[in-house]
């Protein structure tokens, strides 16, 4: 669990470089949120391709907290990457207008905006000729805590196989300003919400149950010796099989020969 | 490539009920555009869940023509479904709006607009309760004729291992409406768009190479043997590599045990 911090870097700047040279495209678009998940990525992105081809893109909706955007802003001045705001407001207030009674709970809300956010960060990649670098962790993936088509879309993820806690650990190591990772983790979907309130769980306490069960594959029983909770053990297990959906691309109806996803995966497959 | 519809037909309403039930989940809704596709996947989610569990979604645009609009209607009328049409135009402008010139492409515009469709039927899902149905058809989803979290998002995708061609010989067999079976293909982003001109390849033809190629692995040489021309090959098997990363999830850097997507994939991983 406790990371190499500057052997991770290596991997992970290596890795943003390859995957992203193997496409033929040199630049990378980011979306900052103001928290750690976006940071992190957008300095390993600069220390990968250089500042002058990365490209951060600020979304507030109009409720978002105004630290957030202070915080956004550290990351670019740190870097001194280019940058550009579109606030999401009007196209997310353009649906909700339309709903009967102008209500849709806190959920559905948050799942819009992290889709709107999708739709304004691919639309400047497609006008940058850039790919959209991800910022989703290994928690959130297991956890499903972020949205399918939302926060989660994106060409490449730097972030996707480190657990929450790991991240802040690579955060400090890369020099990330410190008001970035001393602050509590949150959406900001709506004022003061934070993750681990909302999700009921620490992240320190979810990271190693999920380490120790996937990444060093202790069966129940060891964990239970461990000092987990079975209700806590079956909540967590529920929530990784309950959000694999958003893991995995569409499921499709078996009718041919080679279908694809199933039999049709990988240009390995096409060239043979 | 000649379908068995009867046949076909069979195992993917059983697909369906199937996939659905296993969620838990007992509605369905789709995206009704008029076309050949959605109103197939419609007939056969009726037929699997029953007319009272499908909800459809009628999405125009300002510039979406009208004989789309009337076209789903039609769909709506046969089975008896119940509907609901929700304009993206202000969702849509509501983003233009924000770019300085005002000015954005033909292509960049349809994606805009394929997800702003995929915002709204996913938080129609949400308020429904119920599962997103994809359309989009084997050729599509090969040649990457689709929208990359716009119109190929979905739960669960019947269409997808069928070619167009065999998709307009199930419509048949289902009895879609006449109308919508005999006008051609197109995404409707623009006036007067239609897939085959777009494209510059009849489904026809490209439907039977990628079976030739794909379904029944002919190589090259046989390829050639039966007239297919060294360019247009060339053409198609690159857009089927270039698109491959619409058909699969994020690459994710590998730095643990057990990487998401990568050792980490099934329930199945996670329950043993």
């Amino acid at each position: 669990m406790k990371l190499n911090n500057e052997y991770v870097e290596k991997i992970l700047v290596e890795f943003l470089k390859n995957e992203i040279s193997r496409t033929g495209i040199s630049k990378a678009v980011i979306g900052l949120s103001g928290g750690i998940d976006s940071a992190v990525s957008t300095f390993l992105t600069v220390k990968a391709l250089g500042r002058e081809n990365v490209y951060c893109v600020l979304m507030p909706y109009k409720s978002s907290s105004k630290e957030s955007i202070t915080d956004a802003n550290l990351v670019v001045d740190a870097l001194k990457v280019r940058s550009e705001t579109i606030e999401i407001t009007e196209m997310v207030d353009a649906y909700i207008k339309k709903l009967p009674d102008r209500e849709i709970s806190n959920v559905r809300k948050g799942n819009i905006m992290a889709r709107m956010r999708m739709i304004v960060l691919y639309d400047i990649s497609a006008r940058e000729k850039a790919l959209v670098i991800g910022t989703g962790n290994k928690t959130e993936l297991l956890l499903g805590y972020s949205t399918l088509f939302g926060d989660s879309a994106c060409a490449i993820n730097p972030l996707g196989d480190l657990y929450k806690t790991q991240v802040f650990s690579l955060a400090k190591h890369l020099g990330v300003p410190e008001q970035i990772i001393n602050k509590k983790p949150s959406a900001d979907l709506w004022e003061g919400q934070t993750d681990e309130q909302e999700l009921g769980i620490t992240y320190e306490s979810v990271d190693n149950y999920l380490f120790q069960k996937i990444d060093e594959r202790l069966n129940e029983e060891d964990l239970v010796k461990l000092g987990y909770d079975a209700e806590y053990m079956k909540r967590i297990d529920i929530m990784v099989s309950r959000n694999q959906f958003k893991r995995l691309p569409p499921v499709i109806a078996k009718v041919s020969n080679r279908t694809i996803n199933v039999d049709f995966r990988y240009n390995r497959d096409w060239n043979t």
